[in-house]
């Protein structure tokens, strides 16, 4: 509240401040990718961006501080989500951004992930840059509605988006499954059937008891 | 090869090999839920388990054998899938007993998940893990299509599986939602509604190009 012009930090685009963390992050970036999170030290942050490692410490004060920004950075991207038409087309493209995020080697995305298990500051910007991805993509959700490929404009959008991405996540992180390119397409149409049968519709799904019909 | 009943260690159940591996391995369990994966060490479990040091490095090795080998002991637990009476009951309790798994504090699910992004060996444990709960699933799809719930005996069970637990996981372990107790039924039926759909059909999902009919 109490900087003047002459004192603050010089954070325009191209000033020293953003040339200072565009070249630390851009180390981040590199040391993540070849020793994953566990090999990144402020040290080797520090040696790699060729910025001095008083000033690492002084804004990143630690591995979590430098992880969180270069999270934010990436929600700092102007992304935009798929246009093509259908649900289905667009679900599927975004799965199959998602898949190659997940399989290109190695994986900034994977690094990410498994940092967020153990930097509390990580986690929380990773939460905060998929909460806003998901609600960028409900516009996809929104356009559907308004070409008539759903059943109502009460749609739970986070609800269809989390079934038709989730599986992709789960078979190539947590499954390790191999990459199979069908399945981008495969669960995008899943989710699809199950917004057009009304599954996202409302708070409560489908109608019907806890366990369903019981048998024959 | 060349052991002899005489020089073979006695792992009968109840034996003393088995009882120095339950040591262990409730060492491990205890120290995973109290300190995490990365507060996991063999000085660490070998104190807590009242095993010998020299036994627990040398049936175990590192930190990413206890893990692996605690992994094992969870998938030789007596686990049946549910058996409800109707597809949507089975997966919602499933659902229902992976989001508890996930949610309970401390999580032991979750540390095992932590651990395998840093361990190849408890990631190929959980990995095997997870494909033989897979397998055995696939029971739930069986049953339903014996009661006429699903289009066609060419159901791919293990796709189906996935599409209704994927978005209880991502939600909770990714995406660090607050639990919602109704997400398991929820994901369940819009696994269910695909699935009746035909989404889960043979190999290739329903008929369509990749980008699905454009506009109207």
């Amino acid at each position: 509240m109490t900087d003047t012009p002459a004192t603050a930090p010089d954070r325009r685009p191209g000033g020293r401040t953003a040339r200072v963390r565009a070249q630390v992050l851009d180390a981040v970036r590199a040391e993540l990718a070849e020793r994953g999170h566990e090999g990144l030290t402020m040290e080797g942050v520090a040696a790699r961006s060729g910025v001095h490692r008083t000033t690492v410490y002084r804004r990143w004060r630690d591995v979590g501080g430098l992880l969180a920004d270069v999270i934010d950075a990436a929600g700092e991207i102007d992304w935009q989500p798929p246009d093509t038409g259908s649900l289905l087309g667009d679900l599927t493209a975004l799965n199959e951004e998602i898949q190659d995020s997940l399989t290109v080697r190695p994986s900034f995305a994977v690094a990410l992930m498994a940092a967020s298990f153990h930097s509390e500051q990580a986690a929380q910007a990773q939460t905060r840059l998929w909460a806003d991805r998901y609600a960028q993509c409900a516009v996809l959700v929104d356009r559907a509605a308004d070409r008539g490929e759903l059943p109502s404009r009460n749609t739970d959008a986070h609800a269809l988006l989390v079934a038709a991405t989730a599986p992709v996540y789960h078979q190539l992180v947590l499954l390790r499954a191999d990459p199979d390119p069908r399945n981008s397409r495969r669960f995008a149409a899943a989710a699809v059937s199950a917004a057009v049968a009304g599954a996202f519709t409302g708070t409560d799904g489908p109608s019907g008891g806890p366990h369903g019909d019981v048998g024959q």
